[in-house]
């Protein structure tokens, strides 16, 4: 019984001592884990523009998104691999719930047809835009209002120069691209893609305040001209 | 001497107990710190535009760089606070080895002394940039080339759009703003500043790849024109 104790007490007076001892490399290697963590849980993606031109077809016409192959009877002649827009599609196309899009300039014929898709299905789309870029041909924004999707846009002296998408309030899409053809196929540019609790907090915030700022109901009808950006 | 044993003993195996009872509580506390961990570790900032004017010669004549205050000799009329602008001025002028820049819009003077302060200390500066805008009236890209300042430029029918900075080849700047007056005052714009390794590293390869595409050496002297973005 005696001998039993000792070796408890032993046991005991070792493990502090090596728990002591290890207590530096520990802490350091808890750091360490706890700075890679978010990196591996949560979604984090750059895409660089120009963007390669591929068949985009697959993700557009499938009745469920998702990067699924392009269909059967795609006959066209462009590639069918991965490019910039065709994962920047994806990300949007992900959306279950809401879309918010707060974007200078919006032509793209196949963003604005996942936008269009999205509404849908029944996403709950709604789009702040510039009103300088609205007006000019080729604008997608007609289209989605036409479509019934709600679109407000500003009268102010300055530019609604933002470039950002929020996904199902948890996803934020940020970065220099506007969405026209033109900058995804010519320019160089960045766009994020980050599942990131307070960025997405921050930016829904800026859409909530320029949402409301923008209501309809505090247009005037002869607003001042614009200045260079 | 046996009294001395039992208790060892005792704290020992009630250590135990506790230890393997609290684990999942443990576990659960850790994976929650993990998640949190680089939040409070790490630099992230949101800066949203129009900033407010405000005064920022304490930033720009100040000998070390951070916010100190205006000096005692500051007789201007603008708030002395902080502001979007002097949070950006803030997050530049603590670069002590290297500075990149890749920005399409260049003609904020505040930004360009910024910019000849930290070329000053003796921080390598490095400045991408788009050749129509750095042609504009007002733009601060001559007075950098004049202090001496690498400067290379593309010659494509795309803009370079980006709008990004790199710190230290720690912390990434980045977001729709153009570094013009017009842009900072008047237009609703973002900008993200983040202390994240892997995001620099991307960003940084994406300027080494450019840097090294605008090598003077390859430039044409007639290039053709550019298209709207």
């Amino acid at each position: 019984m005696e001998r039993l104790r000792w070796r408890v007490a032993a046991v005991a007076t070792v493990g502090l001592a090596l728990t002591l001892e290890a207590l530096p490399s520990v802490l350091r290697w808890l750091r360490a884990w706890r700075r890679r963590g978010w990196r591996s849980s949560l979604r984090r993606e750059v895409l660089f523009f120009p963007s390669q031109v591929t068949c985009t077809e697959a993700l557009l016409q499938a009745p469920s998104e998702g990067p699924s192959g392009p269909p059967a009877d795609c006959q066209c002649s462009l590639p069918h691999g991965e490019s910039s827009l065709s994962r920047l599609l994806s990300a949007l196309l992900a959306a279950r719930a809401s879309l918010e899009l707060c974007l200078f300039a919006f032509s793209s014929p196949q963003l604005g047809r996942a936008v269009q898709l999205l509404h849908q299905r029944g996403v709950r789309v709604r789009v702040i835009t510039d009103c300088d870029y609205m007006a000019l041909n080729g604008s997608q924004i007609g289209l989605l209002r036409k479509a019934g999707i709600q679109v407000r846009h500003d009268q102010d002296l300055g530019y609604m120069h933002h470039k950002f998408a929020i996904v199902d309030k948890k996803v934020l899409i940020t970065g220099s691209l506007n969405w026209t053809t033109q900058a995804i196929q010519n320019n160089r540019e960045n766009v994020l893609i980050m599942e990131d609790e307070e960025y997405v907090r921050l930016f829904l915030e800026e859409f909530e305040r320029i949402w409301e700022e923008f209501n309809p109901t505090k247009y005037t009808f002869f607003p001042q001209k614009k200045r260079n950006h």
